[in-house]
């Protein structure tokens, strides 16, 4: 493809999916949920996930004082529950009463989590950075919710049971075609280039 | 649905689906491209992008001695590529040469550029923290290459033009489904519950 190069990046956060999700706090009795599409794993061992939360958010400033969050994924027919949720500040309302959510209880913090969600976290806060405009919080992921059908049996996610919501940006979602799934085996890739002298091998 | 929950979080990065890409990186006449999922925009302004990377890759040691990474978003129709680079080691083969890879100029930095991708980055290393198993390299993006017909009217990605690679786990690629976009407007949300009393709202 002719490619444009710029160096004004613009909204370069929209030029793919990404995997929606809700970030949860509590903080005595205050409490928030945020829609959140800027997260990453970190780290296998210890279990570490990050997420990135605009220092503007009550979410961040429940973050700080509780050093916990909450990590739910949804599906793409959560989409609308996504929106409402990414629509009001948690200054002004009560997002949990406002659109009646459902919750599960945590069981090693006391961060809400979504009935509605197919995986959640709970996660301790292991450090955290100022990055520009907003907080990259490490979280250690100290219990997860999930219920097991929704897994194949190599442990991933059954696309044909949860359709995970993704999002585009401007309020657009989307998810996974399950039809499209390829699976491409390391392993004779792997035996074809480290068996013989087919790959330019560099010198011990 | 029924949940377990459980403080073993197991593979919990096999979960969901998540954006493939390869970060690429230069030193000297050293250079190297590793297949990645664990990323992340951070913040709009400045333009921040995080990627976690193993210490045991060639692409750690790269990044770490020149400052510099590249980021290169690839559709699905490239998973064989994305799975190559994902099969060798950077330590034991010039992967640029086994595979072939076409690349195009740097304009900020000395990063390889993958020709086939649909968007890429250069980055300047920011900050960087070693959390876990992983170093969190936080790039500012300095340049983005893009082929602009991607992008629909309202400049997000043309999931009817681009099917972007996601990793799912275990060999496992897929892409999204354009048929199942949906418009979630925010704007009557907030209307109707920042307009009326419909809205648990805090007391100031």
């Amino acid at each position: 493809m002719p490619k444009k190069t710029s160096f004004d990046v613009g909204e370069f956060y929209q030029h793919y999916p990404r995997l929606a999700l809700i970030v949860t706090a509590r903080s005595g009795e205050k409490e928030n949920a945020m829609a959140a599409a800027w997260h990453s794993p970190i780290s296998m061992d210890p279990p570490l996930f990050g997420v990135a939360v605009s220092h503007k958010r009550l979410t961040y400033q429940l973050i700080l004082e509780s050093g916990e969050f909450g990590v739910c994924f949804l599906g793409l027919e959560k989409a609308e529950l996504i929106a409402q949720i990414g629509a009001l500040k948690g200054q002004e309302f009560d997002k949990f009463e406002t659109f009646n959510i459902a919750r599960e209880t945590p069981v090693r913090t006391s961060v809400p989590l979504l009935t509605d969600a197919y995986v959640s976290y709970e996660c301790k806060v292991e450090a955290h950075y100022t990055l520009g405009d907003h907080e990259w919080f490490v979280g250690k992921i100290v219990a997860t919710h999930m219920d097991e059908a929704i897994l194949n049996p190599e442990g991933l996610l059954d696309l044909g049971r949860v359709k995970p919501a993704l999002y585009l940006g401007a309020d657009r979602y989307v998810t996974t075609a399950p039809g499209s799934q390829l699976f491409v085996d390391r392993g004779p890739i792997r035996k074809k280039f480290e068996g013989d002298t087919g790959g330019r091998q560099k010198k011990g």
